[in-house]
């Protein structure tokens, strides 16, 4: 059954403490924290991490998702765990579970870059938006994306999943607050406003730069807000309704990678 | 209690009728469609619905919810009914239930309006993506939704909730085939493709115009992609990466806006 690639275990008891574990990463949206990493889920997910050069120090598989995993997922990492079919819904936190997964360490701490192109999330809170945010800013040539503390966990499974394969080509900082992130930073702050500032089919943008997004119903912190080279609108002709922070988001971004190109 | 604004009904069993059906509509994506009818859950979204010019057939409140209630949603509806707090966690679906509630009756039939900018909904099926379009479209001028069969349901509650009022200023027409559509749509079609057409950045956008956004994994359907006046792709310097179809969605239709502002 092991086609010879790596070391194989099988495992066949729910009592066991790497399903345990494999559990609360996938179940728990701060278990990556307090593990140290995360549980990526499924053929799409775990071949955008191979993709960017990731290495898992482990590959789980259900035994039928064993039997017809790709030779690159077999390969691709130094351990190799069988889990019994009945097992995986215990581990699964997917409505079509996915029969097979990496585990990926990270790495203890993310330094900024002081001049990369990057994204600031201020406090967003919704899984969602953060994971489309994510793929935008990978999508329009942002490097980074600098966290605030209070922001959705960047590696919890809903974001991940929401985010595609993103997280494997971006560097993510996350547990900042304004001050720390301000210092490490040297780039200009363009925060967008539902009030002020120029609009962004006529602004002229900096390049590199950081765009500031914030919480969903509070908008972007008052210290943040400050410190905005320019301060951004985007013309909404249809009256006084106001995007999704994730759709205003990726209209900025592509704005700047436009504009660059 | 009544401040004699409407009559006022109270009801203390979760096996009333009107509990029921209104669970129903709280939690079934599809019972809407059956009932005729949707249910209106908190204050931003029943605000958002009076400010448009809708009138609920019904207002409904908790016990608590009455007595804090706001007199422009005390006066809304032709008929309150009261429940019992404890029966109103029988009702919502929500996590944080909003203590009030409108239900509107939805019109039979709505037919699409030739030339007025539209956006095309082709079989999306997440919730979140369908709400945080409708948002985008009615922020941009856009004045009616067309969603082919197939598409997750406009006035289904997560599609509602994630719309965050903009379903109130739309004309949204469901449950069409492509043959209809195309044939009661006098308006180029915009096709996003992810390979092939003109960048949006450097493209010249009629107005009005129909934007066709297409399934989250398969794009938009040969026949509709067949008809399109213009393909129209997103620069993506940041590699393979694939928006996702809300972020998509929201740069085109401000990219419309923009080119008529």
């Amino acid at each position: 059954m092991n086609s010879g690639h790596t070391p194989l275990q099988s495992i066949q008891s729910a009592a066991n403490p790497l399903v345990k574990d494999l559990r609360r990463l996938a179940h728990d949206s701060t278990a990556y924290r307090r593990q140290g990493r995360v549980w990526v889920e499924g053929e799409h997910l775990c071949s955008a991490a191979l993709l960017r050069g990731r290495v898992p120090s482990m590959a789980v598989f259900s035994q039928a998702g064993w039997e017809r995993a790709q030779p690159a997922h077999r390969q691709a990492a130094a351990r190799n765990v069988v889990v019994a079919d009945a097992l995986w819904s215990a581990i699964s936190a997917l409505e079509s579970p996915a029969h097979m997964g990496f585990v990926l360490e990270l790495p203890a701490a993310v330094e900024l870059v002081a001049d990369a192109p990057t994204v600031v999330l201020d406090r967003l809170q919704d899984a969602g938006n953060v994971g489309s945010i994510l793929r935008s800013a990978a999508a329009f040539g942002f490097s980074q994306v600098a966290a605030i503390r209070g922001t959705a966990g960047l590696w919890s499974p809903k974001v991940l999943r929401a985010g595609m394969g993103a997280h494997f080509g971006l560097r993510l900082v996350e547990g900042l607050d304004e001050a720390a992130l301000l210092e490490a930073l040297e780039l200009p702050l363009l925060v967008t406003s539902s009030h002020q500032g120029e609009y962004l089919h006529r602004a002229s943008l900096p390049w590199p730069c950081a765009w500031v997004l914030g919480h969903e119903g509070q908008g972007v912190s008052a210290v943040l807000e400050q410190r905005a080279a320019q301060h951004i609108r985007i013309i909404q002709p249809g009256g006084e309704e106001s995007l999704n922070v994730a759709a205003a988001a990726a209209i900025c971004l592509h704005a700047s990678a436009a504009g660059v190109h």
